[in-house]
């Protein structure tokens, strides 16, 4: 039985990971740490796990996280992680951080975040998908929740290299944003509205341009947000201009899904729809839906994904990697499908 | 033309009144306080009346406000109400308070309140369909939201003498809770959820208690309030158990109906529906619709209102006593529907 | 491993059965029923099991499906399933009958449904916290969303014979109307709105009736139900008024809630939560989680219940049902948390 | 007082007209047509509406409506509303077509809708922001709700002859589907989803094509179309790639603004917001909020737009084309703000 710790167990993420969790086959939790709920049993704040654990928050210090636990995911706010993470690596156990931490170069990430590293480490970017490399990875950094729905539904284009420009059009549910009551979460403002904010400048642009770009190196990526009222979920509409020459190659609707079907055979998450993939099929779940549809006679394909931004986009995903950095099957604990309707 | 003051207009329910009163034919706002917002446009906070408005917010005194308005809508949170009112008075203006500071005797507002009222006035409820004193009061407590939906939907069987008991079920839109985010108004919270409050202890009870009271004496009263997902209005479900005697008489559906009918004759807000009210048919209006339903053979009477929070209970009613304490029709400004589908 | 059989696989209940299913360590579905899906994968019309399954509807006999299978739910409309359950039973196999045919005695049936019951059998009533006898039964009647709320949420006061009266007001999401798109789940009929219906005459009345009739023979039950904007789940909100001598009983929260933790000390899926229950954390799981609230100084106590429809109060109970029926941990494949948030 | 009568008063467009019309100043419904519910009054379907009107729907000829009404509004399904509109025209009334069969040249509709138009005539395109020549018509072609929100947020652009591609990615309201129950507009189908459709072959697009191409023939233009769950509105996200040369131009984000106010100095309803425009700003008016966003150092210009779907998009521009083409204030009857909260 894997033993794992989670630093940082009272938010979204953390509860995310106490979910599929409790269900996991050899994977058991015996450390989940909070400051502020230290001392108060894991369904003081997460009511739906009553039952499932009988275990406390802690407020340990990284050294004895890591003597107590096989791996240690590190689901605490960008600049944080990096207080908790080398310690734990120095201590012995492997880390999946679901902060932004460790997913960009260090000159990257400082632009980005508008902040010093304290701590950089080697990492692997942890899209499994993409990254065989996370098995042997002591250090993964967890994708964001919009580049994981965004590579996924173009890397198989841009590994053929076929992309002119792509403007990613996403839609996300709220709880990305976090636990805490914000003028944005709060219920009126929310309900019966979509919120597109900001529009040209999110901070997981970088990610997309890396992953892609090293893919399709000369690919021209655009990407916008949007916040919809919905709890669950992200759904990317890429518009993919192709480049000159592949007009006529995207138009076979069926030659260019099972193009994708054959790049992703081994990827058991990524489930070819096609049809239009929706939030409502993978909510809760680990699953990727893509779908694609050609406009007639243009240069233009259309590319979907979605994916529930807690799952494959935050705690699902590092799931998957710490089953892969652990060698046991890939899909253990994660292969159940999603709570439509 | 009536000249309005708002002291309070950053809120929901300041909100309303500036929305409402801005196709108002006979009123115009003339002036709106806050202190925080002072110096800024209305539709700072307000967006949706960009172009309606060309007022700023301001931070003037009592007595200031009083000197230029006929008449002042306090907006404040209760406790801060009682700050106000009694200077406008003073001053000269009348007053429509629509906070719970003027609502309750001065006893029963400590008991329910826990706090001490620094400026007990005399002042007319301002349920008019029940309060034709209204028309010469200067000033007037604003029914809360509960008690407006509770007290139409059970009057005119608590003034015929035939109710041994009632458990009103509500159900609220969250606007009721305001502005400010909360842990309750947080989306992921609300969404396809609802949340039983304040199960037995609601500080709208007295209120109910004491307008139904008057009508008949020995009514026993049971109030549940719910929060469902939903902005705006506000469900009651009256279950009314009748004296030993009615039974026979409530089996009657057609002929309950004709007595609401004809106790509310005068009433132009109120809308006897024949079916089941629901909210979207008064969403956005000052209107209460009252459906009833007995069951067969019992003492039981399902009576249901719906009215919109904001509206019927809030601002849409403080302006219909607004227009009965100018002297004008109860209807200007408000004779309009909601906003279905 | 449980060969298992769904008659009737394309509703919400046969898709819940499917999914919840398709993790169950012990259980296989081998068999799934549609008449008019006949050839069609499972995915084609629940999308959410792409992957999960590699199976197609069919459209056999009873008999065959008798042989293939060792229990065989029978999903499909009441009036219906007794034309499936007698062949079945009489073929060999256990059956879980989720349609209302098999909950009560003809005579209360043919009154209630306004039809002759061509094949009443000998039927278990399937509400396991209740009724042990589900583990020696060959044919389960599983309850209805409604009752199972309302009997669990009431049973620890009616077994003590504390009740004199109740009133049931319940809060359903729409999945319970069934997968057919109807001017009730309509979008912009249900969302920002709450519809009371049936309000004094549903169906599921007398299999309240006599659950609790059962338990405390002169109880007085009133029962109200709306359906809220939600897609899962009930929330119950018992209003109870307690026969003269308990009143200062009900008082002590604390002694209250001792007495339903000890009713329920072998009901794993029952949870008090000390809280006010709320679909959010029971949503996707087989829990249902109780609470409750005395109004201080009167003889009213206030009984709160959430489960989610489709599981505990269909297709999980089901399994559950299977599960004792079958010999094995009645948790088994159920013991998962609700998906918040 | 203008005499204004409705082809097709069941729907929501129908409806939507009735409420809007309900207030107007100047203008009063003395007929709304409907075969199915002839005799019946408006609240039979309309429930909002009770006590607004004391009207029945009617199944009049069209000689008989255009005989007793100044201006008809047609608003009935695209191919019925052909049926109408010449007789209408040829009895002497004017007329607002708010279907597909009077806004785009004979051969467009034909291939776009396929079907043959069997009564071709001369009609104003009813965006009055673009084409004051609504002043002057007979027959008034009301634009699609998608090409109102998409040519509504290029223009500015267009017209400069700035755009070189623009992909419009829209976000609706189910409204836009109509009152009829759907697998799309079934409530558990479109609750915390999204769902994308006609992904590349909306029938909007040679609406929007032919509109902006006035202003600027070289224009690109894609468009992909989703539904949000919301009732009301579209929020349209307009990314736009200018022409080479420009993109300095778009740098300057408070001069883009000045740009767009400038264009539409004008145009009363719509309102440059400065801000990210939302849905709950305009909802239930007529107002077209429009925003903008520059991306750093690239060539691409973000441009928002939102409208409610039913009003600016749909029932409220056909008032203001009424108000236009009765020679009276264009606001008549419009000039209130949306219902947020």
């Amino acid at each position: 039985m894997i033993k794992v710790g989670i630093v940082g167990g009272s938010g979204y993420t953390g509860g995310e990971l106490l979910r599929l969790l409790s269900t996991h086959p050899e994977a058991r939790v015996v450390c989940v740490t909070s400051r502020k709920l230290a001392g108060k049993p894991v369904e003081a704040v997460h009511e739906h796990l009553r039952a499932l654990y009988d275990l406390k928050f802690e407020a340990p210090a990284a050294q004895e996280v890591a003597q107590r636990c096989d791996i240690v995911f590190t689901a605490v706010p960008h600049g944080t992680a990096m207080d908790w993470v080398p310690a734990l690596l120095d201590a012995g156990t492997k880390v999946i951080d679901l902060s932004s931490d460790y997913r960009l170069p260090v000159d990257v990430f400082e632009k980005t975040y508008g902040m010093k590293h304290k701590a950089p480490r080697q990492a692997v970017f942890g899209l499994p998908e993409l990254h065989p490399e996370v098995a042997s990875a002591r250090l993964v950094g967890n994708p964001g929740c919009y580049p994981t729905g965004a590579t996924l539904a173009l890397a198989p284009l841009a590994a053929a290299g076929m992309v002119d420009r792509v403007v990613f059009d996403s839609k996300s549910g709220i709880s990305g944003a976090g636990v805490e009551p914000t003028e944005t979460s709060h219920y009126p403002n929310l309900a019966q509205n979509i919120r597109c904010y900001k529009v040209t400048s999110h901070r997981h642009v970088p990610e997309i341009k890396q992953e892609l770009g090293k893919l399709q190196s000369d690919i021209r990526i655009s990407f916008t947000p949007h916040v919809i009222a919905a709890v669950r979920g992200i759904l990317t509409t890429a518009h993919v201009f192709v480049k000159p020459g592949f007009e006529s190659k995207i138009q076979d609707k069926a030659g260019m899904e099972e193009m994708y079907r054959q790049f992703y055979a081994k990827s058991r998450f990524v489930r070819m729809t096609g049809t239009v993939p929706m939030l409502m099929n993978v909510r809760g779940s680990n699953f990727c839906d893509i779908g694609l549809e050609p406009e007639k006679g243009t240069d233009r394909l259309v590319v979907i994904s979605a994916i529930d931004n807690l799952v494959k986009g935050a705690a699902g995903q590092a799931i998957q990697n710490m089953n892969i950095m652990m060698g046991i099957d890939e899909t253990a604990g994660l292969w159940f499908p999603g709570g439509a309707p």
